[in-house]
């Protein structure tokens, strides 16, 4: 009663230990956030007689000892075993490979195994908190990699952040992968580091921040330009942010193996519209400022959403409400993806525009890119690419919009536990890169 | 038949296909080498109406797609399961350690994690093939850790055979591993790299060609010496070979850590007996001379070898025979442990040593690393040692010896598949790790 009464809700009451006087209970409940937990643990402390001695966390309790583990895929009952798949026997196997390096596809992990890179620069919301602190998010990447395409992942989390370090230990890793997703590293750092991999590497490079997200958004984009019955051609689309993300999604927009190039687009950063001859430009802003904002227009964000058919925010939160949606056009579509807090209130923007989709688990619409890594990885693995090009990702975004047979409002997305998406993502993809179809 | 009489055995027949004038069979059948499948080959192809459509070799299928895969420990059903495992959950998890960055070895894989690193520079007796070729020696060893003493441990391959450029990336890679295990690095490269990272990094390194090669050594030694009722410090041992195995080999013998030190020590490389004095002795020979050798002698293997109550070999095939052995102290322990090829026909030290070890499965007293270092980790891990000492390799070495109860000439050190050694060793080098014992 007493934890109800503060709003939790209790799962499990387990008796631990009884004596004559005193009793153990381990006593299971949900809550809202750590200030819930506190609560409720107070609204037990102060009962009379009561004493907490232990609060522990699920999601804590999940993480213990890591959320991965090596398994042999072979098995050493005997001598036998033991000498086939480690020495005398494996002698040959390494000259195998020595003499044909192609065979490491063949004969080692590399064909499904995939590197999760990271320096630990710009986790999640969290900012810079550098290698250690980042691996219970690769781990769960890679567990995420293996639980929706059968991917081997692994957690490379990088004691540096200076760029050329980062590259060349990368470049020093990759024999042993079959593909490099680059994570959650700081602008205007990714950029360069992916470049000069791509460049590198004989196997493909994705950072998922950029063409996960852009991948997902131009997907959704799709599905509810569908649902409100326009064509990109016809559209003014905003984008606000133009780090990683938001400057993925405005090129794969704009790629020349794409169709899905806005009428007009409007970059936005914190100094406003992008423009070109803007002071301070650096080389990413200054080919946005070259390849959008066709009439060259200066203004706020206030004054690039006037008209605006699209809004896509990868960004920070709170930055508009009710009186910026009602200048957008009629069936606007929003989607407000700054983490945790949109940069618009989803329940506000519901009531203007005709689509609404955030970065949320609790609401409709979730733009999530686990809807593309392991799907375009395991296109890739499956392909032996050696590249990674804009028609893939398009061949990506393309079918995971497509899995939704017939949109609406708040379907707009598939959900991240349909069987039937990755295999989609990965046949769209292989196709792309192995040349069944040439483009997207 | 025709398998048969070249010397195959055929282990299963099985019709693969069967129409009216032709039939497809599988068949295995046991051969004893490359030439021999071909001769088998040969036989079968020599039959009227027969052709050999294809022919596998077992070693090969096993290492087919690669020996390891990455497995989740959490399960991934639902959304609350990865709003836990994954965003947003995981960012509380992130924060603990960025705060309390202890808290990696209980909330991330570092805790049962280890590295086995290589550049590819002394693979097996195939020396430099480089760090792809190298893959499958390494995902072996990663399958023995798991087998044998529960340790996730990961390949790490790397393209670089420059000194700064391993330590330096090894020191970037190291946050999330709980130990480095280097393997198959040349010497003299290999000690440089040793010591500079013992110094740079929190988690123990051990170079297993020296260390858990010392190990076992010393272990076999020690039970040798009960079969053959010698005390190690009225004994002459002769070490050939001062590479990174006999280096060690001798280090660990002159330890002050231990009591294993030979009356006597002797260290023979290409240059024949090691002496003070010696042209061109580099920073490892240099030691050795001051280190052993006590009279200061000169001479070939030969020469040592003379009144030797132990030859330990770990250099080059067929380097001496039954005359040489005849000079030997009686009772002679011969170790003959350069692969695939000892320095003495087994069978001939037989006949003059009381007790013979090699390198090779088909002899008895097989010295294999293996006994060592997948207990030496869980140990190392177990403790959280920050560093490894010799205290703990020698502690490990007696753990191996005293797995025999009762060693006689043909049983000197366990069988790698007894289930106690793992836990002995490691129990023994988490004991000095944590302090619970202070010397071996």
């Amino acid at each position: 009663m007493a934890v109800g009464r503060v709003g939790g809700v209790v799962t499990a009451f387990d008796v631990v230990e009884s004596h004559t006087s005193t009793m153990v209970v381990d006593i299971s409940c949900n809550a809202l956030n750590e200030a819930h937990v506190q609560e409720i643990t107070d609204a037990l402390e102060a009962l009379p007689g009561v004493r907490v001695r232990k609060v522990s966390d699920r999601t804590f309790l999940v993480h213990l000892g890591g959320k991965l583990e090596v398994a042999s895929k072979v098995s050493l009952r005997n001598r036998d075993d033991l000498s086939r798949a480690y020495t005398p026997g494996v002698a040959r196997v390494c000259q195998a490979i020595a003499a044909n390096p192609a065979d490491a596809r063949r004969l080692t992990i590399k064909r499904n195994t995939v590197a999760v890179v990271t320096d630990g620069s710009a986790v999640l919301g969290l900012g810079n908190i550098g290698a250690a602190a980042a691996m219970p998010v690769m781990e769960g990447k890679a567990a995420l990699f293996k639980r929706f395409a059968g991917v081997d992942a692994w957690p490379v989390c990088l004691d540096t952040q200076d760029t050329e370090e980062i590259i060349r230990t990368v470049q020093v890793l990759a024999p042993a992968y079959g593909g490099i997703n680059l994570e959650d590293i700081a602008a205007p750092r990714c950029f360069e580091i992916e470049r000069r991999l791509r460049e590198l590497l004989d196997i493909p490079v994705f950072h998922d921040d950029q063409h996960g997200t852009a991948v997902v958004v131009l997907a959704a984009l799709r599905n509810a330009l569908r649902v409100v019955g326009k064509k990109a051609s016809d559209c003014k689309v905003v984008v606000c942010g133009v780090g990683a993300a938001g400057s993925a999604i405005i090129r794969l927009l704009k790629s020349k193996e794409g169709s899905a190039a806005p009428g007009e687009l409007i970059a936005v950063d914190v100094a406003g519209i992008v423009y070109r001859g803007r002071p301070g430009l650096d080389e990413n802003l200054t080919w946005m400022a070259e390849n959008t904002n066709t009439e060259n227009v200066r203004g706020t964000l206030a004054d690039a959403l006037v008209g605006a058919d699209v809004f896509i925010g990868v960004s920070a939160p709170n930055l508009f409400g009710a009186e910026e949606l009602a200048t957008m056009a009629p069936d606007a579509i929003v989607f407000a993806l700054a983490n945790p807090d949109p940069e618009v209130d989803p329940a506000v923007a519901l009531q203007h525009a005709a689509v609404v989709a955030t970065g949320r688990s609790d609401y409709p619409n979730q733009i999530n890119n686990v809807l593309a890594f392991p799907g375009v990885f395991r296109g890739l693995l499956d392909a032996h690419a050696t590249d990674i090009t804009d028609a893939m990702l398009l061949a990506a975004s393309n079918a995971i919009a497509d899995v939704v047979a017939e949109p609406n409002a708040s379907f707009i997305v598939p959900s991240v536990f349909d069987a039937s998406l990755a295999p989609a993502v990965a046949e769209a993809v292989r196709n792309v890169a192995t040349g069944a179809v040439t483009s997207a």
